[in-house]
């Protein structure tokens, strides 16, 4: 049997959690000193202990050394695997006390962003990363957000999700001028009650390009009521984008520059999926499946259970997942040329790591 | 801030809502008077009242013309939307009484359509429009319809979402004979008790070539009993296109030609989804969440919120929109290269007006 | 009327039923004996009975010799259907005991498929066909599968759906090394209580190309208590692919090459969707709603009703069909475009047959 294979891969990751932070925030690992360890040769002699001589009469092919190069390309990923790349999007941003207002600064940049490992491409950001730095706030917030414009083109904010004043809403010449190169703009507005859940920000100018060159992140409204939602130990969130940031990306980074997540057995994980990109992407995650709680944020009356969502572009869900299963298990778009080619595994491939 | 802005929007829209019809079926504004305003200019100096010196620091990157010329062409967009154009499908269509049988008429014909301010295409209708012209009966009915084939190509027509007999049913060699150009054909069924909701009607015959030129219209069935059904003050119909008809269209007309849609602070309106296209089509409306009561004409056991909604070809779904938030709210599909390019909004862009 | 069209229409496939298995799992007809006669010649004078005059005043456009050619490959199409073609894919797959342990074995191989009729392509396969064989079991199983790789790349082998073991879960150079050419691998597992339901077994190992390409089969777990899930008394299951295998294709074949499936008027049908493709499909039923009972494997805590139920890849539904009119009926995605072309209806096409 492979039972040693699999101790094996949970060596590889031994240490993962210990990585990650308190906080559970966002992808919380620090993958530098994380790397695969060599996976045992496939035996040669294949298994057929339960199966006595079930083999042995099968015509043994010749190998083709097509096939010998091309696991060797497929191994590398995933031996490098998480691959450290210069630049993490989607971590909190800070924020200033005006009195009872929170008051965010989000800079429009565009920068030169790794998205895997030595792939250098043209990224439009807030404040230098995709996804944007995470705006996190609770019901009932007042917020301040200014924006500075350093692009070549103009831009505005779209508050993907929550319901603000017609004037806040960031559609340039329907809500407000656009935000010229050079320029800035303050949005302001009061977080509603009931608007909790998982939304977004974005570009809504020149969207189809801004947005999939990377102007985008996460807004969390985190409830007044904590047990107005359901509970869990850990949480990430997954920005899902397939512009020309370099092809198929999770949280701004194509395998195996993505990051894992991490939990300890027995945790309930959250996942805030959230789909930035100009195709579906139906995320498959092995092993354990997801409960679907809430759709834009709101909370669906009845969850329901799958292992694959399907998350068209603008839609966000909330999924729990029960990290019953120990091991290292794949996590990645069921679009399969969105994930693997004859090179091996790429884009939108991660994995979840659930530590005993 | 930006209140004055927001002021003129709604300043801009003023009136629209009297140009409804009394009935409120299908895309009601008579648009013609209806123009948007210049916006005011960009703040050059962005408001930092809040924030005092926070973007004095900042560099000011020279405004590229590039930004100035596209900023030109989004604007130039968004003032003439509503754009007139010649041509206006789904509207309701008139049937005679033969005894308890509605007896409607539908003409199969190639004309010349505008689908944005200019731009004619080639559109393959029912009654010259697209979409053709809306029926609408009640459980219950009796329904016969005459079907005149003016086409250079045979037709039969699916009733799509109705149970009806076999034979009825419109698919050529499986179920009737084609209906050759200059032939007609005539269908006859009874509506069934629970089959009330937003169905359709398009061609079964070299269907994807002949439905997303145009051959396509809502059959909208209504309860015996509407207390069964999930109240409302107004509704809409969207039918989604992204066929040869000139790409991407809501009812048949691309930004700025499409027709916003009004509803006045504290209505419940309701939306008729429906996709006739080869496309997924995520609709987003900003500003209110949308609660789906309906899929396919069939009610919801729990119905759902969300504020993107992701409908395939063929799919139909109901929403109720709770108009709370006064303004001109922007609503989308969120493949946001269906709906804006570096020239602008266009395709699936239009607008929910809801007016104090 | 067309009443005599729709009698026609039913003889055609008389006798249709009677060559159902008595197991009703998989598409279990013999088509060879089953064609479609002639459908009558559409009527040169069309029936105006019940509207006299309506159509006298119509102006008669010239028949054009292209729609009748067109309206001839059409027809041939659905009169050929269902076409037969070398090799069927699906059908149950024998196991052995060893002891309390089910064991199966799966052969990797390609062959030269015929995906219509005189069309061969290469399709990578499990045992020879795709969608390879059924693999089902009950809950609480004990369950090993020889893999044998005779294909000129590495493979292996994910269990879609199931929760296995980590090391079981079919991921080369993550959770096992990948099985060489020539080479063999064992997995087992024991299926967990409460993973019934709908499930895939594929290969995990340049997937893109070998799932689209056929390396894919059903793997269905019935539940310990039948009575935990929805009653039915017949079912079927369809996979979607449309990958380079010839592309579109339910169960492996494209219309006219697939497979019509049959109940009797009063029967309850399940039928098991799963997507193997890259692409979305929007499967929709003429005649009678589907009630959507399960998402991957799990039951829906509110089954709900529609009449087109989006499937994207890797995703598996369940539905249940209440066959209560009779008739042939249209059954395809609705992207029409995987359905429909000028020269008729092509891939994702079949119907079902519900006899009186």
């Amino acid at each position: 049997m492979t039972a040693t294979t699999s101790r094996s891969t949970r060596r590889r990751f031994a240490g993962t959690l210990g990585l990650l932070g308190a906080g559970g925030i966002g992808a919380a690992l620090a993958p530098d000193g994380v790397r695969i360890e060599r996976a045992p040769a496939a035996d040669a002699a294949p298994d057929h202990g339960h199966a006595p001589g079930a083999a042995v009469d099968r015509q043994q092919t010749t190998t083709e050394p097509n096939a010998d190069e091309m696991d060797a390309l497929h191994e590398a990923g995933v031996m490098s695997f998480p691959a450290p790349t210069a630049g993490l999007g989607g971590q909190p941003l800070a924020f200033e006390l005006d009195g009872d207002v929170k008051v965010f600064r989000l800079t429009c940049q565009v920068v030169q962003w790794e998205v895997t490992p030595g792939k250098w491409v043209e990224a439009w950001t807030y404040n230098g990363v995709t996804p944007g730095p995470e705006i996190r706030v609770t019901e009932g917030d007042k917020v301040r957000i200014h924006v500075f414009n350093e692009l070549p083109q103009s831009t505005a904010v779209h508050w993907h999700g929550l319901v603000v004043p017609n004037n806040q809403d960031g559609v340039p010449f329907l809500t407000q001028p656009p935000v010229k190169p050079g320029g800035a703009w303050t949005y302001e507005f009061q977080i509603r009650d009931g608007n909790a859940g998982t939304h977004m920000y974005h570009s809504h100018h020149n969207a189809a390009f801004q947005v999939t060159k990377g102007m985008l992140g996460a807004f969390i409204v985190e409830p007044k009521d904590p047990a107005s939602r359901p509970a869990f130990d850990r949480e990430y969130t997954i920005v899902l984008n397939d512009g020309p940031l370099g092809a198929y990306s999770l949280n701004g980074k194509g395998f195996p520059a993505t990051r894992p997540f991490a939990a300890k057995r027995g945790e309930k994980v959250l996942f805030r999926y959230m789909n930035e990109g100009l195709m579906i992407h139906p995320m498959h995650l092995h092993g354990m499946p997801m409960l679907v709680t809430a759709q834009d944020g709101y909370l669906l009356p009845q969850p329901y259970m799958c292992d694959t969502l399907n998350i068209a572009p603008g839609q966000r869900f909330e999924v729990i997942v029960e990290a019953t299963e120990p091991g290292v298990w794949a996590f990645h778009c069921h679009i399969l040329n969105h994930a693997e080619s004859e090179h091996g595994m790429f884009g939108m491939v991660t994995a979840l790591i659930v530590e005993e």
